[in-house]
């Protein structure tokens, strides 16, 4: 099974997709989607889009994981990530790949065993279980393969129906 | 000029196409995609994509006249929405339709000439307007034809310089 798990963003979507099989990772390919600022959101929005079918197309993932949005402080920033978020959605849903979605607790629990852990222990993990040299970057990519991790764990989990 | 009016949201998606010429409106066609409530976020994005694709290429319009979001107590609602605007903004620039963004209050300054006018106040005038024998239903739709009239008012202003 190939998971492709997503960090949503309006200047940067984090991608990882990950090979799970027999309980052991394998990255497929990981990177971001990274939109100009001086651009008009409409434009970046299409970026997005465009990039996140070439990357379904590319890695033709079985499920797509991608962390759930909550307000922040900004709320400037909130709605036009909840802009982008939509044409992510709206993405892997045109392709018919299934969406599972996620909160930063379960993600930090999934991978660290810590709902509370720090962002930098998470990182070290990613980058521990992929046998990688050294964190993947930007942070939003270690993120998004975070995201894959966790729904390959909470799939498997013997609690869980999600492939029964 | 042909101006969509769009209200955006995910189960209601308001729309009103007008003609403006010669400080006239003509109404060339209007209604709502509506998605049930049922559906997963996902399918309800695809679906608000589809129609306003349809929309756009039977209508051609020259300019898009989109509500600006502003976060509302229910933040639950407020993200899905902004999720619906951001696949609205990606229909019109897919199909080249530049986008114009307005406040509530700059609606109802434009179309009843007090920004906090009352909706039904908004709805009424948007009947008069355009010569209706009853006003458009659902209100997202009135919404929609009073955004459209906002922008053809607001890029004939003297002081635009959209059009020049």
């Amino acid at each position: 099974m190939v998971i492709l798990g997503i960090d949503p963003g309006i200047a940067i979507v984090g991608w990882g997709a990950l090979r799970y099989e027999n309980g052991r990772f394998t990255p497929v390919g990981f990177g971001s989607i990274q939109t100009a600022a001086g651009l008009k959101v409409e434009e970046r929005l299409r970026q997005i889009h465009v990039g996140m079918t070439e990357i379904i197309e590319k890695y033709k993932p079985d499920v797509m994981s991608v962390e759930e949005l909550f307000w922040n402080t900004n709320q400037k920033t909130g709605i036009v990530v909840a802009e982008a978020r939509g044409v992510i959605l709206l993405s892997a849903h045109e392709a018919g790949v299934p969406i599972f979605e996620y909160t930063p607790l379960q993600v930090k629990q999934a991978i660290v065993g810590y709902g509370r852990a720090e962002k930098k222990q998470v990182i070290a993990m990613v980058t521990s279980l992929l046998g990688l040299k050294k964190p993947p970057k930007p942070d939003d990519t270690a993120d998004a393969i975070a995201l894959a991790i966790c729904h390959g764990h909470t799939a498997a989990s013997p609690l869980s129906n999600f492939y029964k």
